[in-house]
């Protein structure tokens, strides 16, 4: 188990990278999407039909897996990969964000943050240390420092003072983490939408040192243009060589465009979310199968994917299963979504290869504009 | 399309039977579990999976896909087998009995019932020929009459009376059903619990002939014992050329007991709702998954179960799945129940072709007795 992990990049296009990162687990190859499992569950799917939509690591909480069913107990149990049945790499994120905006936040230290849980109530104490020994309990494979993530827009000064704290909390991480090359830790860049303290905030991060750098604090509510204004200042500052992960980003636009800055890895409740509320991702944009047109359509969602959920059944199916609050409803676009997000990544990856991403983004973007095929009739 | 359906008996033991139901859209081994696709989904589950339990064939519920979406549109869409991707046998129901539990029941008379859907207030109306239409509309492979179930424990009056007039939409539904030897027309025995109307019943609808023959009005909550003493009565009044349908039966046992008084085909919600609610069936019993005593347990609900909901995740994992309330929970309880009732029915079937039903009665009931593994530690 102490194979050290790897990061090696395979071909460049424009600033965008094709590349592999290593785990004893196995390899993600990069750029990737990790499709979230927030409380060790990647909702409505099986593990295996995550895996079998092309998806090479996902994501599980630390705010979430704390509370329940509790690092200790999921250690106890042989660790995350065992528990979910997920035998390949795991991201886990530090717990910070959702104690901000999930929680009944009781108090900001330098120490750290203590909270009540939105579960029961509970009091939980949170620390760049403890967040560390979770993520290490879980067994993941990539370890996120814990951060201070504001909302925006938000004052400079504020700004400023959470990431000087995410910038003292990261060396703390580093320190508590120690030395281990079988897993990575990731160190987030936060600065709102500052350009000086992105800058400030990534050249701090490149001092102590990390396997890998995220970008945080964005797609917090921000229009896309200043998200990719943020890139395009603080993707330059980050080492060549060490892989580059935008948190919780986002459309597949988001996602196109952020690649084409340089951008390794994304997570994003996007596609199981929608899922779950009857929207489809598909190359021809974003489809809402609870509306009435669908109801009389033999036409699946997509007759070229070889998705089965998107392939094999009716939208006609589809909304009726959502009207009627089916299970399978959600399963089967839940599947569809993040099946499209996998298709996405491998065709970027295979554009990216082949020296033709601008085209390539081009053409996808092209699709998406056009719009749904026509209503029959 | 128009190769007649048949059926044949392949060995006997005791009053049970083993039997081949074929249809052109596949073979119905019996005894059959058949699970329940209300509205044309077996809940929280993929066709695939149902089908890979060992399914070969489901029911759909003529009340409710009548109400939504309609059975002229799913005609419109190819068919049931179509609409919810299962190429194999389909039974639906009349909508008789759904009539009288979920609707608010306007009006029975000779000609049919008037009432008012529990979705959304809008009248319908079902008789007998609207029944055998709407089956033939969703292109079942075996349709049933409709008739009138009376909740148990009833005056014999009511009894008889609601088995005279099922009886005479028997007649109406044969007539409107036609000739076409590729489906089948089952008939259902009423009467309550009362022997001679039972018997009654059974002589009138095998005076009319029917391709298969339904004991209806069980399971609506009488004791077991009444249950097969019924059976008891009932099934020797049956031509023993024909299939035996127990309509909405039941737990394990009821099944197991069923067959051994000759009963060919069975259906139930139970292990797919019990799915949904925590609770496993496997060959040591119902199991509560919800039970704190799993929280901790690293072992599978099943070691030796080839299915993989029960064998490849802990009872952890279920645990902790059902207490938040994730899809999965429901998704892999439902498939591990359907699976466990198929390979129950896998089991009786070997032990009829072997002539060792008894024995393996004995066997099955004396593991369900003995109950769960004991907590750990």
């Amino acid at each position: 188990m102490n194979v050290p992990h790897s990061f090696s990049i395979h071909a460049r296009d424009g600033a965008a990278r094709l590349g592999t990162l290593a785990f004893h687990r196995g390899a993600v190859r990069t750029p990737a999407f990790m499709p979230v499992g927030t409380a060790a569950t990647v909702k409505a799917m099986f593990p295996e039909t995550v895996r079998a939509t092309g998806a090479d690591i996902v994501l599980g909480n630390t705010y979430h897996l704390m509370l329940r069913p509790g690092a200790e107990r999921v250690a106890e149990l042989g660790g995350l990969h065992r528990f979910m049945n997920w035998p390949r790499p795991i991201l886990t994120d530090s717990g910070g964000f959702q104690v901000m905006s999930l929680s009944s936040l009781r108090k900001l230290t330098e120490d750290g943050v203590i909270f009540r849980s939105h579960l029961d109530g509970s009091e939980h104490r949170l620390s760049p240390e403890r967040s560390v020994e979770i993520q290490r309990l879980l067994g993941a494979d990539i370890t996120m420092q814990l951060d201070e993530c504001v909302a925006l827009p938000c004052a400079d000064a504020e700004a400023e003072r959470a990431m000087e704290l995410s910038l003292r909390w990261a060396e703390r991480s580093k320190r508590a983490f120690g030395s281990d090359s079988s897993r990575a830790l990731f160190g987030i860049v936060q600065g709102g939408t500052v350009p000086a303290l992105r800058l400030r905030s990534a050249a701090g991060l490149v001092d102590i040192g990390f396997d890998g750098y995220a970008v945080g604090g964005l797609a917090v509510g921000e229009p896309q243009a200043v998200m990719l204004e943020t890139l395009d200042v603080t993707v330059p500052a980050l080492p060549a060589d060490r892989p580059r992960y935008l948190m919780g980003v986002g459309t597949p636009e988001d996602i196109l465009l952020s690649v084409m800055r340089g951008i390794d890895m994304f997570d994003c409740v996007m596609p199981t979310r929608a899922g779950r509320h009857g929207q489809a991702y598909t190359r021809r944009g974003r489809i809402n199968l609870r509306n009435a047109r669908h109801a009389d359509d033999p036409r699946p969602l997509d007759e070229e994917s070889d998705c089965p959920a998107a392939r094999d059944y009716s939208r006609a199916y589809l909304h009726h299963l959502i009207k009627a609050g089916e299970m399978l409803g959600a399963m089967l676009l839940t599947w569809a979504n993040v099946h499209y997000y996998q298709q996405l990544m491998d065709g970027i990856r295979a554009a990216i290869a082949a020296g033709r991403l601008a085209d390539h983004a081009e053409a996808i973007r092209r699709a998406w504009a056009a719009g749904d095929i026509p209503p029959r009739g």
